[in-house]
């Protein structure tokens, strides 16, 4: 079912309806009033509600409404339910609180409410919330005490307090709306259902969203965000960010994903901008809905000063954009029309005396330059400038231009009207230029992400018969041994079934059986700690580089031994796996996996080694992933410039890698029972890649 | 001589007063017009100037004015400024565009008005500037279209342009300032004579800088900021960050001291706050000013709602802070004053139905627990909120109240009145809760900042009688040999002079005379190649580590031999140096140092080895260091936690590497024939800290 009960009703029901000064019942049915289609009051104690006929139940209305709004106690709800689905209404909004946010017997009211909408295919939305409103409809089923001016963005917010102060606000900024939903508990309809009705509604352009939780569907929100956000921006404030609880973590991956690290690994593959503060979640709103993405990060500035667009350089540069190069054309073209004294550079700036015609000219010249992907205007009051007719020129510029085109009118009371004409000629204006800056380093990134969330759908579109049944086999021996904990030679077979190339690895029971494997690797060897119990091998002193001879393995056979039976007894100790030691130049990555209880397996690529959880240089992501969106997960790291070469390091095997890193999310999405994969270190060199260590941990029972 | 005479004069000639419509020199004398002493135009053309007798001279004045302001064009204002000087003026104001800015003969112009002005002992404000303000006065010096309100700011600009829209922003937002200075190409008076001059004025509370560049003078700035800041705050927004011209370098430190990263290090140790954006340039300059600084991170939050003030949970700990954790005492006093559902536990969340009376106790609660170093309170509009009686609470709470109370009341209107009642009490008010949670970390940086300047001043104080005898001996004899390039050698002897330990190093000109050596320094050992012209031993395979017996190091020997004059010729090979092989755990660290145009030497320190420009994990840090400012030097890196410990890496001698740190800063304070210094690695290990590896750039005929 459509979402389009709830936002374009043809007629509504308010049960709970009533005159009692300073109810909620009241103050619904006073916003309601302002909707063109019908309302019915209904209230069993009441004949009439502020003069209009009211009816005593659901089941006594001249009609079957086609929304119903129940503001009645939460104990009473479930009832009212059952009795609008039985009528054969559909959409349900439920404001009354008094459910999960009071403990277990709201819990137990919610599910019996959810039951009985369920039952009869109702959707709902709520419980707990403040209700929603669509502007255009006229439509305003909350209790706000303001209602939202029309516009052109979905507000989806989780908490109903926020909501106040931002209709207070939007006032002020004129900030328009077409819908305005306060969500509450989200017992059924979520984020994933409202971001598939927003992206199919004409008013609506773009999408923005207060989020305290991703809900019981984190999969149906990504879905539909993937859906939609090629086509409408998707920005998200999501709070929590460091609520996490910090977790004992078994692995370097387990350490380093945090929940929210994830989500935002999510919404990043998703297409979903996300913001850290309110201010630039309606701002990016805005900006992504009226202007085109740049194609680049060359950002051209035209300035009637020289320190505002300083202050723009900065913000840009600092953002990883640059200032465009202009074109021998654009130079002369530009020396042409502007005194002897301009900047001749980009920012260009057109000096004080600026007037309109001379900005005017500038402008066309920077923005018709193919060496440029957007545009930014700086205008700040002086002597002779003027504001409001620059601005009409830069509006003319605007329409039809292909780039994004931004503006900051510096100053207050006398840039007001050039404001104006720049935000109806959709041109988005900045009080501060190095805010306009940013703003286009975040359109750019915007872009990315889109890149990103079309490699990502097609991904999974190829990732669809993946089948890795020996993996499979592998990991049920190992439950079935009553483990859980694979030992470093199983886990290296398991990744060398799955494609990824593992270093040559013998196991030694015997100071005898260690020699005899070194002397057929060949030397030198490194000796590492078997054990099924032991995780860390290093910090127990159970790994022995560079072995040369024989007498040099067997010294290290004890040396193991000691050190690993000393601390953890003798049991730790099932032996010694000998390995080829890698004498190659070569960068040491880590490549890892975890589960997450939402998004299920999550990976984790970056600069391996033991320092690993204090270099902090890597970046996750979700599978599946194809060769483009490996690479591009690759050039996130700071690790990713070695790769390319420095000094004496030389490139590595860059594609080999990106082959690596899709097996490795392919093993991962297809055999659900690894809880935690890490391979660390995961050796790149300019021949290929290697996995020198590996260990996994399994979930018994799935 | 004082800045009095610029602020606040006795009497005021204006040389170029005229009636010209649209001229420059028309809108000083009209804007003048408002001051309380007097004016005299002249002007040798006129007999008046808008019906006030006017002077052909400044001879011919009545009186000896003791502010000359000028605006008449660049050639004539030297034989001005001589005038003014033999008359007995001491304090010119050059508005006059047309020196340095248009070229040579400008530059010309603009030494000769300097030279004039020294001649007479005459202090000079521009040229090529707006003028300044005194609102407290009445003095409106310059051509600005509107005038400053009265206040506490003391605004510095080096762009007029600017001044422009501040000014025209700062009606808007009832930001008042003590003074409002145009610096224009600050040709004689600077940075430091301002700072210094406002540090004393009764009316300035903070001084706040837009700066393009530090100046001629940057010792007078940073002594000047460094005598004031711990008394008014100095906020400073720097642009140029990253216009600096990428450079060849020759060692890493170079790389990575731009002269940006430089200055935010001065900055950072001279108690100055820098800020990126021109709205939180005035922000902060409030808050500093208005509230004390916390003593530690602990934020407690109060709000009417949960989102808001998870809002502003995710804003403090991404900036550092931390929640407070509320004591028992205080949860049981919550627990009796707010309803059942509060949050029980920091943010409180008082509910969405508090009222004034239970805002009030919950704040009084939190802001009396001494775990709490600050307070954060929010306010969202509700349905039964009372946004100005609650702001009247917070008012009278914040009244002597030790610890800095910053409030966020949400929305537009309808918390207007709130807000103006929180502003009068001198609480910041923030209309995104993030945004006031950000500016408390801001303030915790700030007083971390004026412990970093109290101990530079001490460190300045300990550190005058150093004197190196015997490294400026081993200097000589290097310069005198024509070379500026130590090679290792020479280089470690010269940091063991300066008290630095490093590790035992010989040199070897034969293969046998390596063998030798490494016999007596007893295996493992190191080759690396001797050589004066290269810098980069590793990148050409001149550095072999691990040789267990006399053959490794023959081999060792001819490898690198060949290695190098392979590419570089036999001339580049001098022969090698042995060293003992480290088998010690150790974290492999960089101590470097660099000399900048402006501040001199500059020191980094971060994480070593051969990744060091990949990782980017260092900081930079001005001379002198005493062991407080070494050891919150080292804190500021990444690897710092590694020193501390982590798995089996065990901690490091962190003593001996402060004392390192403090001779090394020493080594470069007091030998600025040193230019550039790499000791890469600088091993840290439990039992000490020893140099590795050393190259010493000397500069000569200084």
């Amino acid at each position: 079912m459509s979402l389009a009960s709830f936002f374009q009703p043809r007629s509504i029901a308010l049960v709970g309806a009533t005159e009692r000064a300073g109810s909620v019942g009241l103050a619904i049915w006073e916003n309601l009033r302002g909707f063109a289609g019908t309302v019915y009051p209904v209230n069993a104690k009441r004949a009439e509600v502020c003069g209009v006929r009211a009816y005593p139940s659901i089941a006594a209305l001249p009609e079957v409404p086609e929304l119903v709004v129940i503001v009645t106690p939460a104990p009473t709800v479930t009832a009212l339910v059952e009795e609008a689905g039985a009528a054969g209404v559909r959409a349900v909004v439920v404001i009354s609180a008094g459910f999960k946010e009071t403990g277990a017997e709201g819990t137990r009211l919610e599910a019996e409410v959810l039951a009985a909408a369920r039952k009869h295919g109702v959707r709902l939305i709520g419980p707990n919330c403040l209700g929603l409103m669509n502007p255009h409809a006229g439509l305003n089923a909350t209790f706000a005490s303001s209602r939202a001016l029309p516009g052109r963005v979905a507000f989806l917010s989780q908490s109903g307090a926020l909501c106040t102060a931002i209709l207070d606000w939007s006032h002020d900024q004129y900030v328009g709306f077409s819908a305005f939903v306060s969500t509450g508990a989200m017992a059924d309809v979520g984020w994933g259902d409202l971001i598939r009705y927003f992206g199919e509604d004409p008013h609506t352009s773009s999408i923005v969203i207060y989020m305290e939780s991703v809900g019981a569907d984190a999969a149906a929100f990504l879905a539909a965000a993937r859906a939609v956000a090629a086509q409408k921006p998707i920005v998200v404030i999501k709070v929590g960010r460091t609520a996490e609880a910090s977790r004992v973590a078994a692995s370097h991956t387990g350490a380093l994903t945090g929940s929210d690290a994830v989500l935002d690994a999510a919404l990043r593959q998703s297409g979903v901008l996300r913001v850290d503060t309110i201010e630039e979640l309606f701002d990016m709103a805005e900006v992504l809905a009226k202007q085109p993405l740049p194609t680049g990060r060359r950002l051209g500035i035209v300035t009637n000063a020289g320190g505002p667009g300083a202050l723009a350089t900065d913000a840009l540069v600092l953002g990883q954009g640059l200032l465009a190069e202009l074109s021998a054309q654009s130079m002369a073209a530009l020396n042409a029309v502007l005194p002897q004294s301009w900047s001749h550079n980009n920012p260009v700036d057109v000096l004080g005396d600026a007037d309109a015609a001379r900005f005017a000219q500038a402008l066309r010249i920077v923005a018709g330059d193919p060496g440029v992907d957007g545009v930014l205007a700086i205008l700040t009051p002086q002597a002779m400038t003027q504001p409001t007719e620059i601005a009409r020129e830069v509006a003319q510029i605007a329409a039809g231009f292909g780039k994004p085109l931004l503006a900051s009118w510096m100053g207050a009371q006398c840039v007001q009207e050039g404001r104006g004409v720049l935000n109806a000629a959709g041109v988005p204006t900045y009080d501060y230029p190095d805010e306009a800056a940013h703003a286009f380093v975040r359109m750019r990134e915007h872009r990315i992400r889109l890149t990103l969330l079309s490699e990502t759908l097609n991904a999974h579109a190829e990732d669809d018969d993946v089948e890795l049944p020996l993996v499979g086999d592998m990991i049920d021996a190992v439950l079935k041994s009553g483990r859980t904990l694979m030992n470093e030679q199983e886990a290296k077979q398991l990744l060398s079934v799955a494609g990824i190339p593992i270093v040559e690895t013998r196991i030694a029971y015997t100071e005898d059986a260690a020699v005899e494997a070194a002397e057929a690797i060949g030397y030198p060897v490194v000796l590492k700690l078997l054990s099924s119990t032991i995780t860390h091998k290093s910090d127990c002193g159970g790994v022995q580089l560079n072995l040369m001879n024989a007498a040099a393995v067997q010294q290290a056979w004890r040396l193991i031994r000691d050190n690993v039976t000393h601390v953890h007894g003798l049991a730790a100790f099932d032996g010694v796996t000998v390995q080829r030691m890698m004498t190659q130049k070569g960068v040491e990555l880590i490549l890892g996996a975890s589960t997450d209880a939402q998004f299920g397996p999550v990976l984790l690529f970056g600069a391996g080694g033991t320092l690993v959880e204090v270099l902090k240089d890597h970046v996750l992501a979700l599978p599946p992933l194809n060769h483009a969106l490996a690479r591009r997960w690759v050039e996130q790291t700071r690790i990713s410039k070695v790769l390319h070469g420095v000094r004496a390091q030389p490139a590595v095997d860059l594609s080999a890698l990106d082959a690596v890193l899709v097996k490795f999310a392919r093993l991962l999405q297809h055999e659900r029972r690894i809880v935690e994969l890490d391979i660390n270190p995961l050796l790149a060199t300019a021949d290929g890649v290697v996995a020198l260590d590996a260990r996994v941990l399994l979930r018994s029972g799935l």
